[in-house]
């Protein structure tokens, strides 16, 4: 079997990763031939031979049967994939942000220039959630997908709750172990899990939902008032991304903190890992578990994906062609909590149906029952604002796990 | 999209939840067009015409494209399978028995006649096991597959451990909800966990052990002493299979109870569930649970090899061309727990090291390091005893979980 010839984008901890594990799996048939970094002078690992700083000495050389592409600019990222794509090379991509922006574009140009373009490392590192929603959930009895998909968030989630930190020590560590960026707001507001969703939704129900549509909030205005709500009733604050069906013909979407109770799976995914709850009509409640982030694991996600290539596997999306495809709604209501400072929330947010109210010095809270929509709408007005809400139970049926 | 011609052989719980899922399943593009059983007599929910018991009426139809064989029977499901596979008819079975005893031959035949046969149901029912390990995991990073695979027997354990109640009793609740065969001696005595074991093992390592060479031992034996010992150190005993490379060249492999810490990924798979804990040189462990048996979860992923053979999927067995395939062996020490009634069980088996021993009017038991290879070579003079044994604790890693 003729080993395939990599060209690799990025040499940072997943591209180093990478490097690693292809030389750790020694019937991989796979070997890295080139790799275009952005600073040529920065010291390097390996041989300096192996380095470019010009994308087109990979993109244009025949000898290359595949890219790898694992930077984190998104905007260089799309521009890469593409050119490849357009050219007929098959790509492997690890970014999330780029992907979810421009899948539809992406999946036109795979069909178009009959070429793969496969990322299941972008979704939950080395759980294979991509691969399994595409090939072994590809039928129409999918309810839910629901998780924590970004492992930075719940690393400091459950320094809090399981190890009784503060919030703001948590997030210290977390900076200091290199879990979440000295600028954590793509893990903390909730879109590195946002963007995992829109692409985990597309094999999850052949539908996309571009991100700016959907809900997302996050965990940075946690305050101690909430976490000692949260541990007074025994729950655990959770930044929980999830795609449901709501009817035959309807589905919702949103990323959000929720109070979990312990009889639920993902109660349990504690520290840096991922956990998804696969839930489908005829096989209840499947529950994936792993580590989500970090070099060999994304890296090792990624050696399942150049290794899929050597069958000539591509992701066929399937469900986008299904006749009576769901629809996505925001008209559904959630039941939510939310804690507010000066705010008087009430008059910012309409409730279709207020359960409990509190008042007090220290803080206010008001729990109910709230379209989706309206959550939508006021988004920026729920900006800025000394205020944390979070979704207060699964809401879409009773014996959620 | 032509519909798949299905021909079903057996229409017991599973052959009627495959039924059932087709109908839910509005975009499978498949169909049953006739089921072989039994007993001509026999009331059916569905109309008479499917029914036929020749089974040469689906295999000789040239009208059908697919056989899914879902019989208890495995000497008639081996004669089935073969007489297919020779005649380059596909099937999809589940039934672990008749696989793990005739893999070998069948993946001959399926290269011979260059047809398909899956069967990721046979293990774990609704989590995708086989299918990852075959697709995803497919490169030799992988070091230990351990699990709970069996519903039944994990039930019972569950009640005894989770929900107080006794032995007996619990037993006698299984086979009430139909958990438990009225024979419940495959389940408990770990069979059906050493046949799911076996096909695992051979999409793990690319390594084929016939069943009888593999170390087996239920919880059939077990006492209320060995219950009260477990819970005084706050263990669960599980039933566990697992594969394990203990070498870069060799790995080994059993069945048997285990004392399970709070710690590990497995103590919380209650009830009749199954889970999964898949180990690697980089992803470090993937943990899968859902529903290992029952109608639905069981027809839920033969729908998914039905849907898989529209894209003309089959199992490649690329790990059995690995040149570096690990070697089986027995030759590796176990630490266990052996709990004895009259016979004193130091006569009977050789350990390496004894760590403790405690002796009282009420039991005795022994604890220490034993050569896997004794524990074989001893099987029959331990059958029949009042004697319980149980792995003590993982021996392979440390920070095994």
């Amino acid at each position: 079997m003729n080993k395939i010839k990599i060209g690799l984008f990025g040499f940072g901890v997943i591209g180093q990763g990478i490097f690693q594990v292809l030389e750790k799996s020694r019937n991989a048939h796979a070997e890295i031939v080139k790799i275009c970094v952005r600073s040529a002078s920065k010291p390097r690992s390996i041989d300096r031979a192996y380095f470019t700083t010009d994308p087109e000495e990979i993109l244009s050389s025949p000898s290359i049967d595949l890219i790898v592409e694992v930077i984190d600019d998104a905007a260089a990222s799309y521009r890469i994939v593409k050119s490849a794509l357009q050219r007929g090379i098959p790509v492997v991509s690890g970014n999330k942000a780029m992907l979810a922006r421009h899948l539809p574009e992406l999946i036109d140009l795979q069909r178009k220039h009959n070429v793969a373009l496969l990322y299941d490392a972008s979704s939950c590192g080395s759980i294979p959630v991509i691969r399994n929603l595409e090939e072994y959930y590809d039928n129409d009895l999918l309810l839910e997908v629901k998780g924590i998909l970004n492992g930075s968030s719940n690393y400091i989630l459950s320094r809090v709750f399981d190890h009784n930190e503060n919030y703001d020590a948590a997030l210290a560590q977390a900076q200091a172990l290199g879990f979440a960026e000295s600028d954590p707001s793509f893990d903390i507001e909730g879109y590195d899990s946002l963007f995992k969703l829109v692409i985990i939704t597309v094999h999850a129900l052949g539908v996309y939902v571009h991100p700016d549509r959907i809900f997302t909030y996050g965990i940075s205005t946690i305050h101690d008032s909430d976490i000692q709500y949260a541990r007074d009733k025994r729950y655990k604050i959770k930044l929980v991304a999830q795609v449901v069906k709501v009817s035959d013909r309807k589905f919702t979407m949103f990323v959000m903190p929720e109070f979990v109770t312990k009889s639920k799976y993902i109660y349990s995914v504690d520290d840096e890992y991922n956990g998804v709850v696969i839930r489908g009509e005829c096989y209840d409640r499947q529950f994936m578990f792993g580590k989500g982030a970090g070099s060999l694991p994304t890296a090792s996600s990624i050696l399942s994906d150049i290794m899929a290539r050597q069958h000539d596997y591509r992701y066929e999306y399937k469900k986008q062609h299904y006749l009576d495809k769901p629809e996505y709604t925001t008209d559904v209501e959630l039941k939510v909590y939310v804690r507010y400072a000066e705010t008087d929330v009430l008059r910012i947010l309409h409730f279709e149906r207020i359960t409990e109210q509190y008042r007090s010095e220290e803080c206010n809270y008001v729990i109910g029952n709230i379209k989706l929509s309206e959550l939508i709408a006021k988004r920026q007005a729920l900006r800025n604002k000394d205020l944390f809400l979070a979704n207060f139970q699964s809401f879409f049926n009773d014996l959620d796990r």
